[in-house]
């Protein structure tokens, strides 16, 4: 199998940055490399003898004295776009976890993320990763730009249904998200506080979420054909996005599943449900999949599609080692099965 | 004020039940009357000073013997029908809380509920409770239907809309609706048990709940119009839907919001957010309330109704005792606030 | 009944003092007045119509100003020095739920709150609130130091095992403590977010929390006979303590059981479980009581009391307002049944 | 590394069960088989492609054609007897996870268990499965006896306190106990439905639970020495135990955890906290470690110990393999870091 390679994580005390460590240390080919970025603070219980895992400073200088084949950027925006740069020019390919490099351009950036975009001049060569729609050109990438966790489960489950024209657009595709509390990050906040989240279920950013363009670039849809509403659940990890369609042209439930069926035939990560079933977060927790069921009324034209991940792993960790996969040439499924 | 009335609860060790009696404690007019229906199964924890509530068996004999100018049915709908006849010709009002005389028909019923219906000539008499597009029908009924609780927030949420004209009903109406557990009964399932229901969430009955036909007969809609799933939510109690519309003649959210101001008026138990708030479970929980938000988007049409109730006050035991004070003549508050 | 009369609550965005608001709100002979303190920050969703409820600035000429016969101070111990003095000064009576005033002595506070005492001169006129064992004073009291929330569990299950001599101090009396989130308070941080808590349990503050020297006063026990360990459920509110004690003398645990009959016989808040039976927090969430269920083992000699109580209710708000009926004369469970 | 080698599974769909399937599936040397005991009721979600795991009939002939090397039963006792006895005459040995041969002798059985021992004469070869302290016994047995949860947890807390003889025992050993619901099984039952346990926390078999008399046997302490109480959390998985003791003669904090030191010094699966940080259940989720945190107030003799287990992994499935892994002749770490 040969020598492991080193990879560098930036931001491994964040919940996508932990998870990043949990996934790659049982990874055939990758020996992680936790970039120190920020003052230790409270990493909580001090067991006698702390994980062996190595340490570095996050200092490009750390590419070539560690050997770094990528660096991960478990940061926000406004860090990755630095951090991408010199990264990348100090020799390590670079998957961001971060938003920064998502929307194609600066001004769909500051549009969407209120802030100016330091780094456009990046934009140009970030690949977006979404590897069931992506895989050839992340394969040739030195930066990806590692997809949202809610329009992955939003793209995984419409694009399909767009590519096969069945969905009838004008009247348009609604999105109804749901996402656990660690998407919104560790840092503690007035809003995901225990007694805040627990017995209660509540809505934020109704129409105007800044994960929207993301789904309109991947699946093709305008702004206005698509509706879009992001939710809290009281639970840790795990997004259901429950997608609704009117369609004229379908002929049945058993004509909708096909389409998926073909679309993901050999895909690794999305599990189909059989016909009255439907995902659920337990299944997908701690894994890489993309769970997708399906339900049509063929009298009426209505039509559901509900899709599935982990956030913190298809949604983010596990997705970005699945890109690390394509771009340093290992297989796309080692360590994420 | 005079003499408290007796009332009757039947059921009162199921979730809607134990909220009729917490909340008839402390109303001001009414002293329950537990009326023991089945053998006492699992109590729970024992005070040494049990309950001083008034118990009774479940028979015609108590309405006279207790004096109960009512009686709550949280009972399932098979019971129902026959505690509703005896009841009725014992000379009580009943409110009956399950789904037996919520459809006006015996084949609709049937349809739904997958049974027959056994006391087919009750329906012609049986009100439907939604006080506030049912008040004076309510008032002068003998049997009182109380709405599920799916529907509850739904018709809330989505009659105004219709009644205003604002929605292109061609688009269709979604509504994805999200319930605490408690919404499936006290009675242990395979899917009810702790740890299925903790860190998950799920979807069930897609398309083809049997809410759905009471969110027809209130809203004015067709079903190839309305699209609804029911999604199970980590929490014990409350209901939380998310109702998507396009409408090409609306002009903003402020007009939006308007049309619910004078649809809720004078309603005691609706309250509305401003724009660009939302409801949550925790705003509603444990009172009879029904909080409404909306969004707009005018430049593209997309709409947004959210509406939030707690399942077992508004949504059962609530919206029961609400309707209790019509048909008995004390304020609809009353007990309430 | 007469006019109500008007009381002030500082801190009335915290856990503690919105249960002050929701109680007091139905309190006979009260009116709440909501004493603003700092920013608004985070209020939360916004409803059209907004509480009813009066607000005056938090500063000592609001006591004559509003008429204000008593003052709450939900709040820091500093914060809560400073207030008491100019509170008392303007004329109302004050009640107390910092630790402030709790340990009777300046030295004392600065051994285990690691912090000056700036009001010494108080601390002789305080009172400390635990109604059921110092109910004479504090009736007579201007300044109430409301009890901490793991003392007031613990006081109530161990004092009548000493105050009865069948407990064998030598072998010690062991406290484990187990408490809801809310009792962090409502301010953010590393600890109480949802993901660090949910699916978790932990222990803090072991053998030394600084709520032990309340346990001390109030039992009669000396630091090296008592134990005490203080950990976080992850639920809203609610805290169990499990106390453990080993006995030579006591024959059965009927006589255990009989020396809280007798202790308790004519309290109002103090709930029994038979034997065999044991208190949850489900049974006293809301709720002012204290529940408390016992086990012995007469071939061995060991005991068990478990008690229950709601932190924020008799662990703080309702035990505070207790005391307000106390020293305000209304009937001790005024608002609070 | 060979060929892989088969083994049995029966119950794989309780909790523990599916736990097996889990950890199982990523062993190097092993390849599970489901052997079918019951009728299929409610897998839950159906995909597409089913698991790739063989199944076989749950008969004593699978052990020849499966080719079964040891056999796993996540089953109630009665089904455990049965099973262990023709499972062992088919050549296979057995690692039975019920309590049916822990506790040595048929009489004990009876009187914990409430029921006959119908396979006494295989008690004598039964082998108690706490590799910690029993490993080379088991490295020779045919059938092991896979210790309770809770016994795991506590013995691996309080042997090495027994040993190095620092406990006043006359005082008494307190073992306070808390388990995630998990650890009552998948069959739906009244207390352990979502609505009951969220939220909540309560004490069930205080001082009589039946896991009592494993503490004994290993521990080394007399009934009379030893309170334990049992206490259910809300959540699904995770057991912290919290054991306090006193101590005339320990010196230091530093001298009680040394004796943890020396007698964990080799084990792969104990973890030892530093002074001042102890265990919680999120740092042991689905590991087969058993985290332990030690303090000790030398002033007063007063000592804690806590450890901290997943209930489904070192209190069940993952131990059950570490014995298999012993009597395989496996690493035994195997499949488990």
């Amino acid at each position: 199998m040969g020598q492991p390679v080193s990879v560098g994580i930036v931001g491994f005390r964040g919940y996508s940055g932990a998870d990043l460590v949990r996934i790659l240390s049982r990874h055939p080919h990758v020996q992680p490399v936790l970039l120190e970025h920020r003052e230790d603070t409270g990493d909580g219980p001090k067991l006698k003898k702390p994980s062996p895992l190595r340490r570095a400073p996050c200092h490009p200088d750390s590419v070539v004295s560690e050997g770094l084949k990528a660096v991960f950027l478990a940061t926000q925006p406004e860090v990755s776009m630095d951090l991408s740069a010199s990264m990348l020019r100090a020799g390590a390919k670079v998957v961001d976890l971060s938003g920064a490099f998502r929307l194609g351009t600066a001004e769909r950036y500051k549009k969407w993320y209120k802030a100016e975009h330091t780094q456009a001049e990046l934009l140009a060569d970030a690949v977006y990763g979404l590897p069931e729609f992506c895989r050839e050109r992340i394969s040739g990438a030195h930066l990806v730009s590692n997809p949202g966790c809610y329009p992955t489960a939003a793209n995984l489950a419409i694009r399909p249904l767009i590519e096969a024209g069945v969905a009838d657009r004008a009247a348009g595709i609604i999105c109804d998200a749901k996402s656990g509390t660690s998407g919104a990050g560790r840092k503690p906040n007035a809003r995901t506080g225990f007694c805040e989240v627990t017995e209660n279920f509540s809505a934020y950013g109704v129409l105007n979420h800044r994960h929207v363009p993301e789904v309109l670039q991947i699946s093709g849809l305008e702004e206005r054909e698509f509706s879009f509403t992001a939710q809290l659940l009281p639970v840790d990890r795990g997004i259901l996005e429950t997608v609704y369609f009117r369609s004229s042209t379908l002929k049945s439930p058993e004509e909708l599943l096909a389409i998926y069926e073909a679309a993901y035939a050999t895909e690794p990560f999305i599990r189909l449900h059989e016909l009255g079933s439907f995902p659920d977060l337990r299944g997908v927790a701690r894994t890489n999949f993309c769970d997708i069921g399906v339900a049509f009324d063929a009298a009426t034209g209505r039509g559901v599609v509900i899709s599935a991940i982990d956030n913190l792993v298809k949604g983010a960790a596990g997705q970005a080692i699945q890109n690390m996969n394509l771009i340093l040439g290992f297989a796309e499924t080692d360590g994420l099965l």
